[in-house]
């Protein structure tokens, strides 16, 4: 066991002897912080209820499709991997398929987290992943996952996670928040996100169902577009009253629009009959994404927005197996004119924090930085999605730290939905801050002693001061 | 002569000594191994008939433009260099303009491989290549072309060259494929591609003229746009007759449209009549690639696309030189939504290889590694022209493997007309690799026994699993 | 002192100790050479008059927008830092608040910059840069602006610049250059160069006004378009008269149009009117653009072109302070096809020089690389603004070098309006130069013996190249 690359001290850690002894140096001084993990996707019912996890399929294939991508683009059926709808495939069989096709993931983001999570959390023997092993494997998983000590809160506490944010529907009653809140065994924090992309998109699935529902339920009797702006910003002091610090806004692209209020009733009204153009829906979104902000300013939930990714990109996946399979591919993206009014009016007002997440590496030292190192209300947003991986981490603090230096960074976010990958996600960012600070150093460029303030400054304090925590 | 860095057994490996080490094993194994080219510029005649190179100037020369471009930017005539119509120049004088300029190569990719060539090839003292010593050293090369052991054949042998695919018009008879495929002197296999851009581009040079010669020789009789669709299918199974195993698309963008067949039918019309405006162009074109997709998965030639240059940028360079002298200048290319209709129909297509190639290196982390971690058909070119080179193949890997992996790449394609230059541009790539992959290892990021696997896949695997060989 | 990473003999040389000492070897070749700075925005007034610096606050913050964005991102008054007309308040308060954020610098260009300034410029302990000794620092630093070797001619010849280039308006006298050249106690060269920009935006402040007292006073009697046209002309003259070598473009986007000349001619009416939309603005600057090259052609002025800048991005701001006061933002830039009609007319023509410049790193492989290696007008710029600092400075080069080599760049710029920090910008570039070459001789991809010679080329010969000095 101790062979594994899993395992091993310098993982991550740059080649060069000189540079690596730096790493290792300023790894120890953050290795064991507690995690503070601003944005993800945990189900909090899951760690109120406590949930057993099923099965080892469960824990570790069917919901991640980091994991189930790859393996479709390398021939297997998405049905065969438990995914989406496609339950009733045997999830044992599901298991020899993953273990068939784990020699795909190396190099990969996901292949570091999986072998991470098999060596660090589920003491697998990584030399031992593939198809001769794979039934003694799932039986062991199988084993570990029935343990009382291997339930969400025992991991919760085991991983050292100080703070977890989840992903909320706007009309979510948050109870299961509530619960956990309530529970005096718990000492973790959950906190609620508000995310209401289903309530923006004139064209998204069911839009005028759920948005009527927003007016009638939240709307205090008011109806419209009245009813609705009231409704969301009700909404978001339900959630600010459960513990919520952000607000999350996954747009199609970053264009934010002061639009007149009556011709955002027009187009409200419109899109409700299911009328607008794409054109038209593209301007409302703009236009709430200006309401958010400015909503943002008003009751002080920070604003995360993650624009640029074509959702559901195979519609006979997306018919097969629903949204979140694996076919979500980014574009390029836009910030500078995009966002000028929404900063023209917001840039600078107090407390207002606007964090800005990309796929598209472009944009980093072109735009982000730039505006990052203007604005006090806007953040770097930490590498995120496709390029959460060690070398775009290295490429984006190349990018922005010679403009914007290290005071605006958004911190590390994991934004999994794979609750035990949550240490190796961390691990990998704090390894990939050392590595980057330690060739800093070695070139002279900072000091060692800043270099200790600042691996601590990044890991810990970042995503607190960004996430208002 | 062992003092040049053409011949250093380190060249192009990582500096750190560790990681070099590693990089050294690893290349033994990939080394020698035989060359698979399943894309390029050869002209299969000059195989069929073991054709002597004229002179050292057209050897070397005269038909890359990669060199005469360079030359070019720094106030050489192409006219001097016998560049495209520019056959009257001095070969001798057009070799000593080139010795006098040398030195501009340094740190180019064509730089490496013409040293890599003298040295390696033509046994050249490298530290002679100058103005003083480029007669000697033009007497001596014309020498060795007039040589019998240095004809085209007897250097494909010596360089070990399994596969080399040449690039063919839709309409060649293929003659020169079939001869050396009859010849049991010749063990080699040399396979045409079918390349039909001159066939779609209603504003072509001729294209009225070359379209209705294909749909009047190969539409089993019928006429227009239907004869037209036939014609090339028909192409395609001649080409495939003759051992091709993909087609070539140099598209102006990446658009894939799904049109209506009539609409289709009335534009070939007007683009033959040469009444269509830009954007009918661009359409048709956007028609075409979508319908050579089809074809593909019917017929099962691998797919590859190569979009995003802007051809003939100098009209005056064009109209005294023709067309590839060196002024091709890429922009920016966007893939997601263009091919998504494409990918919506054919995706997931059995057997159905797609080989995305890109000079705009943005798009690598963006979008195709996302397309290639998803679609089961999408495979990632390998760095092409411009970016055909070590620092670019390096964040080349670097932009795809946390995504992808290696499992979904194209291989390494030399793309080139410039024979001598084969052995080098593999030489190059095979080098790249293994520096890569052993900073993973030195990072331990991946197993050296893995790596060991890797690299054989990556070098001679790849291109043979994505170019069906 | 001698324990500073400003002084370090090997700040920013890369760490692999091989690598290093090649380094090493190539710098102490250009370390000590004039300073050659073809491009900035010191004022020529200042020099004449040989002005002392009033206050360390003057000297280093105020008219600094890299140093005073930083600060306000991290919650600061630009009025408090005496930035634009916020000159109200107190000196030695704002340095205060300098000295308070001091470590937010860490990782910037700025802070390299600064650090460097304050240990090797001004003799100050950068271990105490701190609240705690704002007030013994600025007392300090007062006495030496006063100290009459502290004048900035004095500092010009400590220096070693050879050549300083300041950025001038069309209508300027020269009168403080004409000084400078006439007065034998000064032996550096000062050249203006000729800025139209604000001649030439239809919606930038006081356009008609400027537009059409050009007309007036230089258009030789000529009235409209015909006479802005030679009035352009006859202030170039009046530039070259005064030593001039390039004319400086700062252009919304790098679109240059082949316009008739009655069009322009009744778009320049609608401009004076302030009738224009913003397509015609933006139609009429490609004009120019064009026009400007037809000039450059004819004149011999060097053309430098860096758009893509969202200008005065904060309306807010803008008011407040005024232009460039840190909120000026890139966006995406496209040169290809932009440029196609002035290089397809210019591209080639005798003489002519175009430098372009990005902040788009992504054009530099895509773009202009293969443009700079085709046309032998075209040189590189080299990083500029947001991306002159050393991590983007290898990025540039990286992505240049394999397509267009050494030859094509323009060399160093240090575009700055903070006059001591000249020394330790191109002291920078100098050391990331070197680290690029001796990156490139470790890996044997260049000899030493070629990459002594380079270094000499890319940074003396190369601005004297490109800029005709």
């Amino acid at each position: 066991m101790s062979a594994s690359i899993a395992a091993h001290p310098d993982r991550l850690l740059p080649a060069d002897p000189g540079t690596r002894a730096i790493a290792r140096s300023l790894l120890a001084l953050v290795e064991d912080l507690p995690i503070v993990s601003p944005h993800g996707h945990v189900d909090a019912a899951v760690l109120a209820d406590n949930t057993p996890f099923p099965d080892p399929t469960e824990l570790l294939i069917s919901p991640d499709h980091y994991v189930t991508r790859l393996l479709h683009a390398n021939g297997v059926d998405l049905s065969d991997l438990r995914v989406g709808r496609g339950k009733d495939a045997d999830p044992r069989e599901a298991w020899r398929i993953f273990c068939r096709h784990w020699d795909l993931f190396d190099g990969t983001a996901s292949g570091y987290w999986l072998r991470s999570e098999f060596v660090n959390v589920l003491g697998v023997d990584d030399s031992r992943i593939d198809e001769e092993h794979a039934d003694e494997l799932y039986d062991r998983l199988q084993a570990l996952v029935e343990d009382p000590g291997f339930r969400p809160r025992q991991l919760f506490e085991r991983f050292g996670i100080e703070v977890l944010a989840t992903t909320d529907d706007p009309l979510d009653d948050l109870a299961a928040h509530a619960r956990l809140a309530a529970d005096e065994t718990f000492a973790g924090r959950v906190l609620p996100t508000f995310r209401p992309d289903a309530y923006v998109k004139f064209h998204g699935a069911g839009f005028a169902e759920k948005a009527q529902r927003l007016v009638d339920t939240a709307g205090d009797g008011a109806a419209g577009y009245e009813g609705y702006l009231r409704a969301l910003a009700n909404r978001r002091q339900h959630f600010i009253a459960h513990g919520a610090v952000s607000a999350d806004h996954g747009t199609l692209t970053a264009r934010a629009l002061r639009m007149d209020p009556a011709e955002a009733a027009r187009l409200f009204e419109k899109g409700l009959r299911g009328e607008a153009t794409a054109a038209e829906a593209d301007a409302f979104e703009a236009n709430m994404t200006y309401q958010f902000a400015r909503m943002a300013v008003e009751d002080g939930l920070v604003m995360t927005l993650h624009p640029g990714v074509f959702r559901n990109h195979s519609p006979e996946s997306f018919a097969r197996y629903g949204a979140d399979t694996g076919h979500d591919i980014p574009f390029a993206m836009e910030y500078t004119r995009a966002l000028q009014p929404l900063l023209a009016d917001f840039g600078t007002a107090k407390d207002f924090h606007l964090v800005l997440f990309t796929i598209d590496e472009t944009v980093f030292s072109r735009e982000i930085a730039p505006l990052a190192g203007f604005y006090p209300s806007v953040f770097v947003g930490a590498p995120w999605w496709f390029i959460d991986e060690p070398d775009a981490m290295l490429r984006f603090r190349s990018a922005v730290t010679g403009t914007a230096g290290f005071s605006r960074s958004s911190g590390f976010i994991d934004d999994t939905r794979a609750f035990c990958s949550i240490p190796a996600r961390h691990d990998a960012s704090r390894r990939t801050e050392a590595s980057f600070l330690a060739r800093l150093v070695a070139e002279h460029r900072i000091t060692e002693d800043r270099a200790v303030e600042i691996i601590v400054d990044v890991v810990d304090t970042a995503p607190r001061r960004a996430f208002k925590l």
